[in-house]
Formats: C-alpha cells, structure tokens, sequence
C-alpha cells in the first residue's frame, strides 16, 4: 500500500487554508489541508506493524513544538504551486529527518525540506501568475503547538484515509 | 467544535465502496468511506480531553471484532440513502452503546443502530429508483477484522479531519 505521513494543523488553520484552496487547489476533495512530513511511499503489509513502532519510538523522542506560518509563497518555476510557508525550526526539521533519514533511508534531504501548507496547484502559467501576486503580498502570521502526527494511506481514487495517531512526547496515547 | 466517531474499515472495503460513492455520493470529497459509530455531535473545547479518555478507555474495553458485509440495502422511503449493510454483532452493538450511551449520554437508541457504509445518497427519487434495483441484487460478502476506531472533527467546508486513533483492546498504541 501506498502510505505518507503528515501533520494535520489546527481546524482554524486548515479552515483558512482551505478558503483559498476550494478555488485553487484540485487535491482538496482528496485530504484535508495538512503539512506533508513522509512524501508518499510503499511499504510492505508485513512491514507495516514494525514500521508503526518505530514511528511510536520517534513521537516520543520529540517534543510538542510551535508550528508558525509566517507568509505565502510559490514554488514556481519550478512547479506552480502555492504555500502558506512554515518557519524551519529545528523540531519540525529533527521529525523530518527522523522519519525520512533515520527510518525510512529514503532519499529526501531534510536540508531540502520545506514545509508549508499547500493552498494552489496544478495551476495553469496564466492562473498562478493572476492570484500569486496578490496572496503572496498577504501579511500572514499564525503560530500554535502541533503535538502529533498522522500515518496515512492511499486509496484507489487518490483519497487518502489516516491509519493512525502518533502522539508527540508520549510514550503511548 | 462538531465531531463525529467512526470506523474505517481496510482499503479493500474502502476502495470497493468508492467505486459505487464516485458516482452515487457527493459526499465522497468530505471523508472516506466509513461506518458511524457517533454521529456528529458538539463538544466543547475544554471538555475534549477528558473525553478523549474516556474513548481510551472504552476502546480498551473493547477486543478487536469482525465486521461483516452481507448486502446491499437502502434507507428508503425514510431517506433515499443506499448502503453497505453489516451484520449487528454484539461487539459493534456494545461498542455503540458505551459511546452514545455511556459516555455521550445522547438520544441515539443501540436498539435502532444500523451498522453501514452509504455508498449512495442526495439522490433524486428517479435515481434511487433506477439503481436500487440493480445494487441490492448484487452478491456482497466480506468480513475482515476492525481493531480500532478514530475521532474526527468537521472543518467550515463540512470536510472531515481525523483527530485522534483508539485502538480496541489496548490500553495504549
């Protein structure tokens, strides 16, 4: 199955989000505005049992940490899409490194990471270039505590169901 | 906040449900494919985390139990709703109970509880009519085994986001 990993903000937050992405962003009817930690990745269902303590394991050495979106910016040119960025702190950049380096050896380099909140994509030159002037002129600043992760996977119609919980500082629950 | 308490039964099931929702439910883009357990309900901010508790506990309470397809139904004349119909077991009746009951104290009687994935709603009588027929018919048998349950909250878009993972027959994880 084909799984990623993700922080569902606050409702506040995704609420914002998705007052804009309901007109730019296709992929809303498929997950909830989230900050994406794993990129999407296939793991073996008899993996999945040790993969999920593991993932216990890295909640619990992290700390609850302050999530701030402090302005909205593109990818373009390489690729146009639009984001509510998010500060690099170091505890967001410690989890990404933890899962993606430590645990899954994949090839995604935490120094590379950007995390941020997706709120356009797919769109056409014309469309970015008509909204990205006026969103990124926005003044934004949010910040608030984010203390868990979740482990999603992928149905056959690119919609996404969350399997579980992880709990940051916890041992369990 | 509005929140609401459900299962997610395997992709397998989830998948076989969404080829029926792509084109029988609008609802698709809100949540995937689910059986209610709560349906949704208000709770207060400050109340939430002692409710959680609460569902830890009842999820402890609670061994990991089978859930059983068997056909094809629908909610007419009440409601032109079609569904996926599972079987009352005791486990699914009691898991019910404890939540609506015990905890939630609301008006949702055990005793009229049916267990089900919608597969199909918001639909004309013309519609319904048309496929009932052909849906009902069909030979649907699965059963596969649910070991937890997830608290999810509704975002201004009536989008549904998972809060929170309960494992059946746990204490923690």
């Amino acid at each position: 199955m084909k799984y990623g990993i993700v922080i569902f903000p606050s409702k506040k937050l995704q609420d914002y989000a998705n007052s804009f992405r309901k007109r730019y962003d296709p992929h809303i009817a498929l997950i909830p505005p989230h900050v994406t930690l794993v990129n999407p990745f296939e793991l073996p269902d008899e993996m999945v049992k040790e993969f999920i303590q593991k993932l216990h394991q890295v909640a619990a050495s992290i700390k609850p940490f302050s999530l701030e979106v402090y302005k909205v910016k593109t990818f373009h040119p390489a690729v146009n899409k639009i984001y509510l960025a998010i500060k690099k702190t170091d505890e967001i950049l410690d989890l990404h490194r933890k899962l993606n380096t430590d645990i899954l050896a994949n090839n995604e380099k935490t120094e590379s990471f950007v995390p941020h909140i997706t709120i356009g994509q797919k769109l056409s030159n014309r469309e970015h270039s008509d909204i990205v002037g006026q969103l990124t002129m926005m003044e934004v600043s949010h910040s608030e505590i984010v203390d868990r992760f979740h482990l999603l996977y992928q149905l056959e119609n690119d919609q996404w169901t969350t399997y579980e919980t992880f709990h940051l500082g916890k041992e369990c629950q």
